[in-house]
């Protein structure tokens, strides 16, 4: 049974297990005082263009945003976010479990549109009883969204003009961002990228490592005594070079961008492949992730030799499913794939 | 240079990086619904004699305290500690954070006192105004202590005691679990241990693993729905297999226990030897942490070869330092330093 | 200046004073345990015809919202209340502060539709990953609505029955019952709405009181240690009797009606005598909350003798404003501010 | 039967009734934008000296020390506290409840001794793993303790001096702060005593008011966005005019500080009474809470005419009892009380 299930069903890159073995019995320093961290950190701040910014590596995307995000608000504050954002909807409320509200805007296709943003952020400051109510402080968005799409350098920009009028610090959960700035379809590069937003963090967990995420913080934006919070979130793990091995590895001959081109190869032979026997589309994801729509008997036959992910039922006949590829995908997965899947009957 | 200053500063068993390589490209489902999940907890409780047990895989040891203490205790209530617990003073206040008060009783040495624990109890409930005092609801210890001390059979049982007249669960973080159950001193097997308390962890991080601390709940005190709430604290990670595995190499042919039992015959010689040249100890650690006081120049001379812990000042000529042994410590290394030790002058 | 900016610029009815005149030398003891407490427990028990429920005096409408919503939830639960709940916008995220989340319905004029909610709460047991998401734990509605609209019974009968289906407590935040119940189209008794919740709080703070709401914990409803959750959020106060003389008063001789219908008929002819003039409503209140909208000069007009509330902008030319009656209010005021209205020019 | 139980047992000093019934039908703004409290703040600020502190009247006691400490405090720092303070022991955790720890020193009396407080945070930042630890962030007081004793100027002055060493602003808790100012023993004025520290409150709850407590930041000592934390904290009442007109009363004609002095006067007069029949005192305290040691029969021989508080237990014979004197004590209970008051037998 071949999966397409989702980007966290292998292990690592083998040369993330390569540099684990080669480095193992090295006498490191915890808490990532270690020598790996330092160079990550090097390797990170060059490919983004920002020699300044404060790394951070964290071990999961959860809980990433939630540290992030209730370390950079204020007490009083709550973050911005699409009404599909992953904190809001899937992240069992771990930003509200710290305290703060999630403010959310209509979301389309996964993304914010600027002058929804705008206009929440406005509305709040107009509301004469605004001092009852959770100001905005930090806009968060993902990149690429949940539903596999992408920002355009113009939507960034629009953000960021709603941020500076309001002085408000902007978010990217980059849980997949290889896969976003790999796309054909991304006209942006990750230091431009870098540029537009204020903090972003790195995916690891679904591009090539086992975990770990590296939060980027751009000059000025890291909270203060941010490490003694990490602890207090209970989100600071003893041996530092489990996750700064593994981004050295990926930040080392561009490998963090070699895989998730790959993965982004392999996707877009699927959706051209699917596109190809008649399939509907939920959505036009140019990422990793894609979405088809499939009759139950479609499902029910192409379930008998993989696995692939329930998203959403459409309707009494129809049912959305998701298939991702990765760093791990194997071309003659989808090859097969391909070969088996029958024309699609309407 | 070659450092004794922890028991987290090599990576992993090699055993643990074998079971990577191997099962790289298997495909399995995340967040802990994978075969190795399954597995682990099989011979966990197997080694543990509770073949009813929730088992529960978190990333590290300051994580699994605040997410279990947390989730077992009602809102109103507090976790009774010794004042020198972990929970008490290093982390961070990540059981504050949670908004649960540590009550703390006096330290022996790392220990609570079983009466000492019962007069904090019991002058809780004879209080006319407990109802504006934080309730006891767990008991907190360390096992072994974070002065590498261990409890005796008796010790636990007389605690025992005290939880079973109120009622009260007894947790135990056991960072260094192996280490405190391997020691020539200790007089429970780790099945007595698990019989004489409810909730306890498994230390992967300092005893062989990367990372990774197993949860065992007796059967009915795991807390409802608490994989939500582990991922609510952002404790979850989608690629459970990086927990699950390491556990299932630890409990595969006796892993755990042999890699500990290595750490503390080689804690034994290093011990034996500093007593040889006359040393002091600052406790009479029958673990893998050894705390041994020096003068300045005693610190002096083995600093140009070794690196060791700073632990406390005891005056202006006596500082106490740890060193620390584990399943990665070379014996040659143990000799080397016994060697180059020169004899104590008072 | 006359105002009918709210119902709170005034102090409190003046037999609520003449109680605190004459009992104000009465030692009794602090905290609840006083004999007014015990007494007007009685008589709200009796008023809502629930002989067996707890009932329990808290100081402000937020603060009452606070408290029962986090202490009637699980950690893992989040409430769900419309859109417009004022714990969704005006209490500056109190309930995220506790660490849950408010799960939104849409509103319609300020109420929730049963068919709605089922579909949120029914969308979230349907989630194959609901275990990732906050679980809905309690149904949160105001009866009056911030938007003075009022619930019918089978309204209430439809929202009960999800409840039921999917074993959820309602909550009615009742900071303005009494207006609701008394308003001509309200179609519930006192006890009928008691009937149909199984949590509510009866306003004190806007129907005569100088502060204080009256929580009701239908039987079995009550969390465990109810007082001591209190004191943790800090809501408890030494001197109960503050609280509990002042509804002793308002649930003696019908008076918390009374007022509150006197308020209504006021409002009843406001209304009256706005639509008689010409003008717009914003919403067609049955309670003591009435919103008309203005142009530019006469809203300059009125605001020259009277006070008003700005409630919202609509467009550049028309302003919705916000007029309250209360209990205290004269009906003289009322008179001469419907003789100083001029005819509405659209 | 009279009660000697505590300083909270009757309601307010008739002044205050008074005021209400004056300006009851006066109509004006909520949440603190009324006349009454811009005239308290003015009263306030003159009579402690600090014409540019900002004052903000909060309900009760443990509320004020939750929302102060909390607002003060960096979320990764904790309140340094002697181990007898209210917010320690008798606040059911209300300020863990916000996330922060409690970081206590002995306790002489009820009073912290500058010296160990010294040693504390110079512990801290001694320490090299202190970014693993809470950092102290505040130094709470009450004045007078929760044992009747005071702190000398010199005592405060030697705390002032820690707090200037390393930054830390100083709170004092004086829930009964006229009691202490109006001791005979008491050697600070009331504006000396607001020079030496940053932030106090002045308790109205037990010295003459129904409830409400007045917090006085020093300049630039009030947290940022303070109304809307203080409504996050569910704190904010509407009719802000209810701890307004009190404390324009209690301040209005030097009031507070003479119902003080009265209490204080009676509290002396029972004291001399009972040393005159030789009992013995628990403590030796110079306002108005008084701690004596009964025998089972002393106790029992006078609760037949009177009431007082449990304290603690001795030993098997001998029993300590709290008698509180207040504002709204009457001298005449006072005489008769010791008019009945048996020669204590040892």
């Amino acid at each position: 049974m071949i999966s397409f299930e989702s980007d966290y069903i292998e292990g690592a890159h083998p040369l993330i297990l390569e540099s684990f073995v080669k480095h193992n019995y090295d006498q490191v320093p915890g808490y990532g005082f270690d020598v790996f961290t330092a160079h990550a950190t090097e390797l990170i701040r060059d490919a983004a263009g920002c020699s300044d910014a404060d790394v951070y590596f964290l071990v999961g995307g959860t809980q990433t945003n939630q540290v992030v995000i209730d370390t950079m608000l204020q007490p009083y504050e709550g973050v911005v976010a699409p009404e599909t954002g992953h904190i809001a909807v899937h992240e069992a409320g771990a930003v509200e479990y710290t305290g703060h509200k999630i403010l959310t805007v209509p979301s389309h296709d996964g993304k914010m549109d600027a002058k929804e943003l705008r206009a929440l952020v406005k509305g709040f400051y107009d509301d004469q009883n605004h001092e009852h109510m959770v100001f905005p402080g930090l806009i968060f968005l993902t990149f690429p969204t949940e539903l596999g799409t992408i920002y355009t350098k113009k939507e960034l920009q629009e953000i960021r003009a709603v941020a500076d009028e309001f002085k408000l610090p902007v978010y990217v959960d980059g849980a997949r961002l290889g896969y976003g700035l790999m796309s054909s379809e991304c006209d942006l590069t990750f230091r431009e990228l870098a540029e537009l937003v204020d903090v972003f963090y790195i995916g690891g967990t679904k591009v090539g490592a086992l975990c770990g995420e590296a939060v980027v913080f751009k000059k000025g934006f890291m909270p203060a005594h941010f490490a003694t919070r990490v602890k207090q979130h209970g989100a600071m793990i003893a041996k530092g070079r489990l996750l700064s091995q593994q981004f050295e590895t990926l930040f080392t001959d561009n490998l963090y961008f070699d895989i998730a081109s790959h993965a982004i190869r392999l996707a877009d032979k699927l959706k051209a492949g699917f596109a190809a026997k008649g399939y509907e589309f939920y959505i036009d994801s140019p990422t990793n992730q894609q979405f088809f729509i499939f009759s139950k008997e479609e499902t029910e036959y192409l379930a008998k030799e993989f696995r692939f992910s329930f998203w959403e039922k459409l309707d009494e006949e129809r049912t959305v499913y998701r298939f991702v590829t990765s760093w791990a995908t194997k071309e003659e997965n989808v090859d097969r794939l391909l070969a088996y899947l029958p024309e699609h009957r309407s």
